[in-house]
């Protein structure tokens, strides 16, 4: 069926913008070229995969097998992913052109209700060596893993079958009251979950 | 210390454009007009927030208390969460033209990483007369709650006094493996968090 598959490129859109979004702070926050440089090649993805949503869309309504209202949300939800990412590179420019933020606007940002970690994986830490899937740590302690940096290699928007490492350096979003327990337990301190 | 102003004014837009992404995307995923409603509201605000910062940016530069860089940094990041706000919008905007989604787009918003859910807290839940920062809802099950439907109020982006009461409906966001969890502990099936 078609809309399934417009369905899926609208939710990989949205994802992507998203995770855009974590990345670009992220960069600014931790003062890292390698991400914002991340932002902008996930833009050229996300341009492309909005082009084709946007045609299936067209198609399909041609086809009859989506109203022409249904394939006007399409569009509209995807236009605003494409907003989003848009937004992230703004972000990630303010890295990119080695603006320094001031101090005081850096350990704001991670006074929000909701922050960006970033922490490393000891070799007693129970999540080394397991799934992201299998440990549940978004449930468990409120933090995603949308980023893990091992040695010189990323993995961006890991998933539940991405096995966590000693030496993973994690980059996490989650509440605040969070960062403590996540810390433990990156660092071994805390054996259960 | 301007810097200080300068800096809350800057994640309060951060936070605000954040929070009208996640009622816009409920407001087309439960068909809720209330909803999109509010966040052309909001937008109203973050506009006047927005202008506000460049202002204090700028007078700020001038006065020495920030450097121009410095200065340019804010700008651009609050321009971005203005970009952001324009994105939920753009949203909201589909749920207002009545604009039908096809039910496979909805239903498919709930099975992304990270979902939406609506959910009522019942007598017997143990979040029944209890403040968020409290019972560490985040922390302890993944879902944040943005929004709360008490009777015909709403109480958007509620914050760590905010106490739950019986009737509630709770819009939370969290991981979509935390669902079951949950809405058992809205339902009051589970007793501990």
């Amino acid at each position: 069926m078609s809309e399934e598959e417009a369905e899926s490129m609208l939710l990989e859109l949205k994802e992507k913008a998203e995770l855009m979004l974590d990345l670009a702070y992220s960069s600014v926050i931790y003062d890292n070229r390698e991400i914002a440089e991340e932002v902008y090649e996930l833009e050229d993805y996300i341009d492309n995969l909005h082009y084709e949503l946007q045609k299936l869309a067209i198609e399909d309504s041609n086809k009859g097998e989506l109203e022409t209202n249904e394939a006007l949300a399409i569009i509209q939800l995807g236009n605003s992913s494409e907003v989003i990412a848009d937004a992230a590179r703004e972000i990630a420019d303010v890295e990119l052109r080695d603006v320094e933020l001031h101090p005081i606007i850096k350990e704001s940002l991670l006074e929000t209700e909701e922050v960006i970690l970033r922490a490393i994986v000891e070799n007693q830490s129970i999540l080394n060596g397991k799934k992201l899937g299998e440990i549940e740590l978004a449930t468990n302690t409120g933090m995603w893993v949308f980023a893990i940096r091992r040695g010189k290699k990323w993995i961006y928007g890991p998933d539940k079958n991405t096995t966590i490492k000693e030496g993973d350096v994690l980059f996490v979003k989650g509440p605040k009251e969070g960062k403590e327990h996540f810390i433990s337990i990156t660092s071994g301190k805390e054996r259960e979950i």
